[in-house]
């Protein structure tokens, strides 16, 4: 029994797995867990892959540390998404941040919580969790409020298509403090150049600086994906704060040279983005 | 239709392709050539995904340049199997360099010839092409002979199962000079840890330096797959000849920062090879 995943009718993706342990079509969107033997058990939201324990450390250290570990003072950060709890409890690690969280569906946030519960730190009292519209939440949100908004979305369909525009982004730059940053879930230089660039392209349109960085992701097709960072003021690899980045207990990808490497371009992507990269 | 490799039984992938342009049963292997919209045409030995049009440069050229860059001097290189010529293409950008190259299966290099003509530079009068076992030919080349050896092979199985051993990797380093290295296909820290280990312990036993560097590879399975440097003498991030790096015509994926980022590795594959991690 295979979990696949075929993007755009061009690439196909699959994992062994040897049952479906639990299938539910909640308000918003269907969620499914497998579990298979090589990789641990597998999250799947309306047929994508969203993580399994074998990689998911990679996806979430690299979301949260990067721009924590580039922030002068990070205080407050808002986490729109991540149901799974996985940016949440890395974010959490450090400990003077307090983490709003803002997640749509209810479902996730439950089924995650029973099977897959090492992933998130539930209990953690500076974890202050809202089950809502994210997109609602941000024109809400207090202008200058925000020190760091990680957008842990899925693709731009479904519930995720408002997260991915103009509007959205001129609410997150707002609820930033002059040295805010914002990180969104990239997608990938091979799999879907366009898209990648039309999400640089909207962030661009409010940060100074806007990079996108790499990460691996074997549950994705391509396996190589991207976030975006964009920033008011610090620079990701300019200003990273090393001793910060170093002395972080207990993660299984992160490092100081990760997060510099993980800013590099191959010359192609460096044509591609164009001046849509601002660095 | 798709072409579909398996993993493991643990791992597929697949890309689309509209048709089989040949199929051939060499003496050595089977070799296959498909058409795809997105990939261009796709090389296809043994059931392997070898190479296609759409990624190729990203292989090739971090095969290549990677070393060049590293040497101070480098005058001749061997590039045991290679048959496709991209490697060879690449090194030969290089003006001062002569290329003896040793592929087993001489239908590789017809069939890279009629269907891939542009990834090699076959009438370059410094590439010296022989049809032969790489095996034999270190055996018998000269002591302190080459300064750089590439060992572009399929995984260890069939034809190149001995290009993964101890006897082979002893006479690659006597025929190279004592400032010399070699950069051999170094299997994927995702998909098969095992393998990869089991070669970076060969080379280690040999050269004072071993230290793998990755690369993405979209028509292998996990898409993150990994070079291995062993080197007598220079190290690859300390001595990278950045000048030499950064002046090199038509290159799409390679640069000097891609070069030295290429050798960061995450915590766990730090704690995975350990002892193996020479530097």
């Amino acid at each position: 029994m295979w979990f696949e995943e075929i993007h755009d009718d061009f690439f196909k993706q699959g994992l062994r797995v040897e049952e479906k342990l639990v299938e539910v079509e909640s308000e918003y969107q269907k969620i499914e867990v497998y579990r298979s033997r090589e990789f641990g058990k597998l999250l799947v939201i309306d047929g994508h892959g969203m993580l399994c324990e074998r990689d998911e450390f990679i996806y979430h250290e690299m979301m949260a540390h990067v721009p924590i570990c580039t922030h002068r003072d990070p205080k407050r950060v808002l986490i729109i998404g991540g149901g799974d709890g996985g940016v949440a409890k890395e974010v959490l690690r450090h400990g003077d941040i307090e983490v709003d969280m803002v997640e749509i569906d209810r479902e996730v946030v439950r089924i995650s919580q029973e099977y897959f519960p090492e992933i998130g730190d539930w209990e953690n009292p500076r974890l202050n969790l809202t089950i809502g519209d994210g997109i609602e939440f941000v024109k809400r949100a207090d202008s200058g409020s925000y020190d760091i908004v990680l957008v842990d979305s899925t693709d731009p369909e479904g519930p995720a298509e408002g997260l991915f525009n103009r509007e959205f982004y001129a609410h997150v730059f707002r609820i930033l403090k002059d040295d805010g940053m914002v990180v969104a879930q990239g997608e990938s230089w091979w799999i879907d150049m366009p898209l990648h660039k039309e999400i640089m392209g909207v962030i661009g349109q409010f940060f100074k600086i806007v990079m996108p960085y790499r990460f691996e992701m074997y549950s994705y097709p391509g396996c190589n994906w991207n976030f975006i960072l964009g920033s008011k003021r610090y620079h990701p690899t300019a200003d990273i704060i090393l001793q910060r980045a170093d002395l972080i207990d207990g993660l299984r990808y992160y490092n100081s040279d990760i997060h510099k490497a993980s800013f590099i371009l191959p010359n192609y992507v460096k044509k591609e983005l164009g001046q849509l990269y601002k660095w």
